[in-house]
């Protein structure tokens, strides 16, 4: 919608053209690290050191991409004086970019956790929960970049809604890890090292947030940062947030 | 030095101005960001949850100024159209700034643990390490300002030098603390807290790097993120870089 907007606005083809392309390279940096996400997750679920290996040497690729974006958004912010959604559109990028970055780091060390805990060998517990808290942050990345592909500040909001969802389960899977160190304390160092992985999960959920967030902003204008999830979805969905500004418990959901 | 020249090149008073005025407003978020990280180690150490109490409230306080920085960010990108050395210095006090709330959002968890071991009486291992890492990263924030403050590159890369020791400090610690667990596992959920403690410490030094990075793009015009140590201190000392690409050892440090 918004794009359809500035495609109007352009005088300037090539200035379509180059909005048009470091949009697509985000998406595209996106696509590896939901990859990088999954791989990680894998390789450690399975014992794939090989596989482990593979997801710490992408991860200079992906620094890379981050790179050139920035590149991109610099040059198009000096040379084309982007105004209004265009310049909404380039600072959620170059946003989003810082966010998309750092999930990849959490799969690089998602990955060496992975074949640190191969060489000790015994799968120890906690893997189901990885494997579930897994399955959904990388669903949450990967609805966070189609809502920034479509400009969908709906699916975007049901991004940030799940964030809590994953932060409860977070917290339990910790405290039934806690318990079982107790039980077992010779287990203490190989749950340890599965604590850092469900800690790196929950880390990548909240940039997968911090996505959304920045496509609610590109969408609706309005920064929805710490503002709580029902005023969140007020904006969203177009109820006047004054209307609503003195219901009692707007924000203790934050 | 980079300031003075974009001085003499502006025409209008009113936009060296906005561009004093936001700098200014990125530096006195950074010294409430400061006291937030001391006072949160304070608290926790002191066994003082009313300490710990008001850095949680003071957080939204940092969550404001970074909207307003982000807002003045944008009204100077979209009115002004700064080029050059203007431009890479708002797009680095706007990526500072991420970096400033997030060390924020660190030391609001160590002052919600910091409440929780109140709560359990009984200071458990890990103090010691707690106040010596938490003395350093503290220091590095404040250099990392300092260094954004003055344009100094040099005191830039020392900190993002120092991260190196902080990691070596954090990993060594926490060996000790998982030996201290399995030797009285009746300590594990509090050592556990004192673990997460450490995290964010480790955390804010990573964030201080991130922001003495972005000092030394803004100040040199090179991005040095994922370089490595040595090749950034080529670049902060202005020693070619092609000169010592293929020297042994360049990427080990990274």
């Amino acid at each position: 919608m918004i794009h359809k907007d500035s495609h109007t606005h352009h005088i300037s083809q090539q200035f379509n053209a180059e909005l048009e392309d470091v949009r697509s390279h985000l998406l595209e940096m996106g696509g590896l690290v939901e990859k990088q996400v999954n791989d990680s997750v894998t390789a450690l679920i399975e014992a794939d050191s090989g596989l482990a290996q593979r997801v710490r040497e992408v991860d200079d690729r992906i620094n890379q991409m981050e790179r050139n974006i920035d590149e991109e958004c610099l040059r198009i912010l000096a040379r084309r004086q982007p105004a209004a959604s265009d310049l909404r559109l380039i600072i959620s990028i170059s946003k989003s970019v810082i966010d998309l970055e750092r999930i990849g780091d959490e799969a690089t060390k998602i990955a060496r956790r992975a074949i640190q805990l191969c060489e000790e060998g015994e799968s120890p517990r906690g893997y189901v929960e990885v494997r579930h808290i897994g399955d959904q942050v990388r669903n949450m990345v990967r609805d966070a970049l189609d809502s920034f592909a479509r400009f969908d500040a709906e699916l975007a909001l049901s991004v940030a809604q799940y964030d809590k969802v994953i932060d409860r389960e977070y917290k339990t899977a910790l405290r039934e890890l806690a318990t079982y160190m107790m039980e077992d304390p010779r287990s203490i160092s190989r749950v340890l090292n599965v604590i850092w992985v469900l800690r790196s999960l929950e880390r990548i959920g909240d940039h997968a947030r911090n996505i959304s967030e920045l496509v609610i902003y590109l969408v609706r204008g309005t920064d929805v940062r710490h503002m709580g999830l029902k005023r969140m979805k007020e904006e969203v969905q177009g109820i006047s947030a004054s209307e609503n500004a003195n219901v009692p418990g707007n924000a203790d959901d934050k």
